[in-house]
């Protein structure tokens, strides 16, 4: 496949989830985002503040996404809900909230559902309407889960499905699962997630179905595919 | 150090965080610790409920632990505070949160500081008055970071500090952290957590000052420590 630079840009989340990440760190993220005309960058929710600013000073279209539930998955829907509506208050538009990942491994389709409606009610219902992605972290499910989770995020009115957190030690996204989530979860978005680092892993994803890659390689990414073309 | 198994089980929070378990893990993992006398299970947030009327329904006063905020600790103070107050609605007394990591990171004592005293709020004041704990993730702090992180949580009004997630890739508890967050957390109380495979580590960690010592190990621990002893 081929795609020039900035169509690949376009499709990047740069991406900081480390605990440990500071505020320059943060800082540094986005003026790289805004730099090489990413999608938006990717953070915690107590950076979601400081980096909307960051970005509305520069005059900048970047987007800030967010993590909900994040990694685990395993928190209450209510408070995913709340953590959702929090994020959006302190400016982000998008949302990817983790799945109850013991119930797609147990395929209880209700709980699933219920936890999926309550964070899109918040993402949707709001002044302004936000997206919401679904990680499954695919790693751990069999196709039967992973095909149960792209129907409960479309029945759930999310926008996207997500293949995986990268931190599960089950790994990250592969071709298969891409490719499944693009036939089970159509028409949502498919956002490829944990383990891209380069330019050729990016492209991969991008011909299997991704719409959106989530990588804290991007930088690299970008420079090796410049490389290729030039 | 010599102590009894059931001096040890006492001390011990039977711990499962993976995401992908299921409600029948979570059942057999209660039954463990009834068996066994432990002091309490470490779950997440959404098996709170169900561990806790397993428990009561045995007439046992195994605690239920959970976590907060886990294990990034990079969620708003409010969600966190909301997290632990919902806990504690399900069944939950013990609130075992993680500090925002980046901030101990950067030594940013009043961001430290205000995360943890609105957990604790949450946690002290209500009807029934919970314990609070708070992880540090000594992994990826200085002594600086980790002296900090102590005099926080002490002034905070939490009643433990914690070592590690054991999820992070820097590592989980050592037996000189333990001492350090003996020495400077004093008079909380210190759970060592992360890494704790073996009676061998379980003992050392108390005696360094550990007062509970979470594991996913326990009963392979309690175990040991027969053989050793008979």
């Amino acid at each position: 496949m081929t795609m020039s630079a900035d169509q690949l840009a376009r499709a990047i989340e740069h991406t900081l989830l480390r605990p440990e990440a500071t505020n320059e760190a943060i800082d540094a993220l986005c003026d790289e985002a805004i730099a090489h005309g990413f999608h938006g960058v990717c953070i915690n929710p107590i950076h979601v503040r400081r980096a909307a600013n960051r970005i509305e000073a520069a005059g900048s279209s970047v987007k800030v996404v967010t993590v909900v539930g994040f990694p685990l998955g395993a928190t209450l829907p209510a408070n995913k809900a709340d953590e959702a509506r929090r994020a959006m208050d302190e400016g982000a538009t998008e949302i990817d909230m983790v799945a109850n990942i013991g119930a797609l491994v147990a395929l209880d389709r209700p709980t699933v559902r219920q936890d999926i409606e309550a964070v899109a009610r918040a993402v949707h219902g709001g002044a302004v309407s936000g997206l919401l992605k679904v990680i499954l972290e695919t790693g751990v499910l069999t196709d039967e889960g992973k095909i149960l989770g792209c129907r409960c995020s479309a029945e759930g009115e999310a926008d996207f499905v997500k293949t995986s957190t990268g931190t599960h030690a089950a790994g990250g996204a592969t071709v298969q699962d891409v490719a499944l989530l693009r036939k089970h979860g159509s028409p949502l978005g498919v956002k490829a997630a944990g383990g891209i680092r380069t330019a050729s892993d990016a492209l991969t994803m991008i011909e299997a179905g991704a719409t959106r890659i989530g990588t804290s390689g991007g930088v690299k990414i970008l420079r090796e595919l410049a490389d290729v073309v030039s």
